[in-house]
């Protein structure tokens, strides 16, 4: 290696050798001492942007992003760090509502450091003894806030795969024969879900082999919940069309209008048809925390199965996702396991039952735990709670001046102009979407409790002066 | 906040305050020194263990790993921190043999450090501009060393995910009515694998609803090769059974053997019967970057698709694996999107083409190219293929110095009760698992180039001292 990390001496060219341990090291920590001053203090600075907006070409010109023959030197891939913070978005940064994350949680990301250091895969005792009984801890406790003091669950790669799991699931759980023989061998199955619920429902039809015309569209009323007589007239409807009614997913927590399904009333839809019941609780799952709001999620604990991602509302960091079970039978093995001979041996000299990586349809598998773990370590149930309240009390405020400012329902006319502007301007991120008639609208999302009032004033006050003249 | 990260001062009990950005980075600081020192600099140091092996009980209590009320200090957290990355395995260790990936790329881990700190999701120019520019560079870049100058891809949570991708694809392609209607729309399929490919093709199939079954396994050479003439005898009796042979998985770098199955044999099968062929080269496709020993991927452009995991012999670091199509329909797109409006809105102010979320059937998505990109950029595409042709070179050596001993063919016999002992003593880490009738041997996994030839005497040393006695 002839470019060291400070030095001045530049060889003829920069080779392709390995770095050293020393090296190595050395460059961690200058990268490092980058990483925080672009991706976190900068990132955090009210007063910096949140994006440096280029165009894709720009951009593109701008980052040289090609690759060669040849390695470059230390500094240059130091600068190159630089680069990638700077016009990457600042999702930390108080002023971005763009998405349902937002914010920094320093713990949960020391959490993911060491994760991301420590390279390994969640499947055996052997190769991830802290992270198998970690997981194991964190679940329960999940698990535990639903009030189900047995179970069973996994952390997949986004709530979409946690989803995913649970159509699979109750399939399994319905018709076992369809791991073996596929779906020839059962009747047409229907999935029943909401019209505002997410849209891994259709893909999840869709990859399972179900089809997305077996979905039955459940209505929603004014708020966005699920319309449970609606339901049962969905079901008598698939039904008469010889289809069977296996799976109803309810959401606690819409994407766009943060609606929580009534779950008690689909709860006993679901047990009179023998249908699984699934809670896509991706967004609203964190409210179980909160003495004060959860009984938003009154009859979740009579659900089979719930989606939670506490990389949303508790801003574990991506991705931090959940599927839990009410289930005690083994099932999420059962149901995935493939039984591999050179990774689940079972002559092994510890418990095998540690060895979970059967559950996951995946091979190797990120730890997810960890970031989730250290946090809640850190600030314990109580500081959790708090943060949903302070969420809440957040979009209270943001509700009561909204309603104080006459411009607001017209800006809605004209979003997608307002955000080119803002983007440009890199002042905030806020994304919008139609709802049925209505025109595109703004979707403002309030979690982090880094969040002030000022910078929720700031969101009304940008909005106005970008809309000015439209 | 009450606790400083290096203060001795001590309140009534620790609480659940937000950090301030300051105390936030303080302890991101402190947190980075434990992690370099205990989870790089130890773990790469030969002297020291590569697992410090606990019973699970033991580990259980000594982790204190429960969840409570109330946080901790900052001091107690870094405590937690330091405790992880002991008692965790260090995969970076060059004793750590047991998976298909180890060792430490500085440059890799950096970039994985970075894209955890900018937290952000691969769905939308708009929240992710570098890396959705970066992604379609890589992919090119990929793409092109199989000699293909269009088509598609993208990066997937891991290998058994990508070959799904794959198979699904595949059904599309050849079915595209069963993404609406599902697999009662379409004649029962049939799907083709040699008996030592990855497990991934079973969870596929039963995930997909195609059922496992419905593979029919392809007989293998003594080296662990797909016998063509297996793979037509097995497509006949096939279609005698009614079935619609429309997927071959064919194997570079089988898992247990390393075996490359004959992928221009297998093309002319598939062609001839109008399948899709697809390649798991999660292990093998690394061999692209060698001129030396690329020969073993002939054929490969011939291919539909491919899975390749660079986190496996390049060391980008869990999770990096790409599913490549030679697709220029767009077929990907297609087949997984579901055109959420609240996310893909129509009315951008940029390159629409640029939100290539929808092609994947997870919603948010990790960066999985940035820590290649880096990596790649340190050391060029030389560096990449010095690493392949290390691990080659090491392996003969490897072989060569195994041939001389005569003891080794015995100790396949006893491999759990070696295991069990050097995992105890934590001197390496090595997989065993049986084949057929043989019983279990060790799998030795060569791949990093930081391995030493002394690295590789001690393992051959070390198995001799450990089985002794049996």
């Amino acid at each position: 290696m002839s470019n060291g990390v400070n030095g001045d001496h530049h060889g003829p060219e920069p080779d392709q050798a390995e770095l050293s341990r020393s090296e190595g090291e050395l460059f961690l920590s200058e990268a490092f001492k980058i990483i925080v001053e672009e991706a976190v203090h900068k990132a955090t600075d009210v007063k910096e942007k949140v994006c440096e907006w280029k165009d894709p070409e720009e951009l593109r010109a701008l980052m040289d992003l090609e690759l060669g023959e040849h390695g470059e030197s230390q500094q240059q891939l130091l600068k190159r760090v630089r680069d990638v913070a700077k016009y990457s978005v600042k999702t930390n940064h108080p002023r971005f509502f763009n998405q349902l994350f937002s914010g920094v949680d320093y713990h949960a990301l020391t959490g993911r450091l060491l994760t991301e250091t420590l390279n390994t895969s969640q499947y055996t005792y052997e190769v991830a003894p802290v992270f198998v009984l970690m997981e194991d801890v964190v679940l329960r406790k999940l698990r535990s806030l639903v009030g189900w003091s047995e179970g069973d669950g996994i952390f997949c790669p986004g709530g979409s795969v946690s989803n995913m799991y649970a159509m699979n699931i109750a399939r399994y759980w319905a018709f076992p024969q369809v791991k073996t023989q596929g779906l020839w061998a059962v009747p047409r199955l229907a999935v029943f879900t909401s019209q505002e619920s997410h849209y891994s429902m259709k893909k999840s039809a869709a990859f399972l082999g179900i089809g997305t015309e077996n979905i039955y569209h459940v209505k929603v009323d004014e708020s966005g919940r699920m319309i449970p007589e609606d339901l049962e007239a969905k079901i008598v409807h698939a039904k008469s069309q010889d289809a069977v009614p296996f799976f109803v997913n309810a959401t606690a927590g819409t994407t766009v209008q943060g609606a929580f399904d009534p779950l008690n009333r689909i709860a006993d839809i679901s047990e009179r048809n023998g249908m699984w019941m699934h809670v896509d609780a991706a967004w609203g799952g964190s409210v179980l925390f909160s003495k004060k709001h959860k009984h938003l999620l009154t009859g979740l604990e009579r659900a089979n199965s719930f989606t939670w991602n506490p990389h949303k509302m508790l801003m574990a960091g991506l991705q931090c996702s959940v599927i839990l079970m009410r289930d005690t039978t083994n099932l999420l093995m059962r149901c995935h396991c493939a039984n591999a001979t050179y990774l689940f041996q079972q002559d092994k000299f510890y418990d095998m039952s540690l060895d979970t990586g059967d559950k996951s349809v995946q091979c190797g598998r990120k730890v997810d735990c960890l970031k989730l773990w250290l946090m809640w370590k850190a600030i314990g149930s109580q500081g959790l709670a708090n943060r949903v309240d302070t969420a809440f009390a957040n979009t209270r405020y943001f509700v009561e001046e909204l309603k104080k400012r006459e411009g607001f329902q017209l800006v809605s006319e004209v979003a997608p102009l307002i955000k080119e502007r803002m983007v440009k301007k890199g002042s905030m991120m806020v994304g919008y979407q139609p709802l049925d008639s209505r025109v595109n609208f703004f979707r403002m999302v309030i979690l982090s409790p880094q969040l002030t009032h000022s910078d929720l004033d700031f969101f009304l006050n940008e909005t106005e002066r970008l809309g000015e003249d439209l």
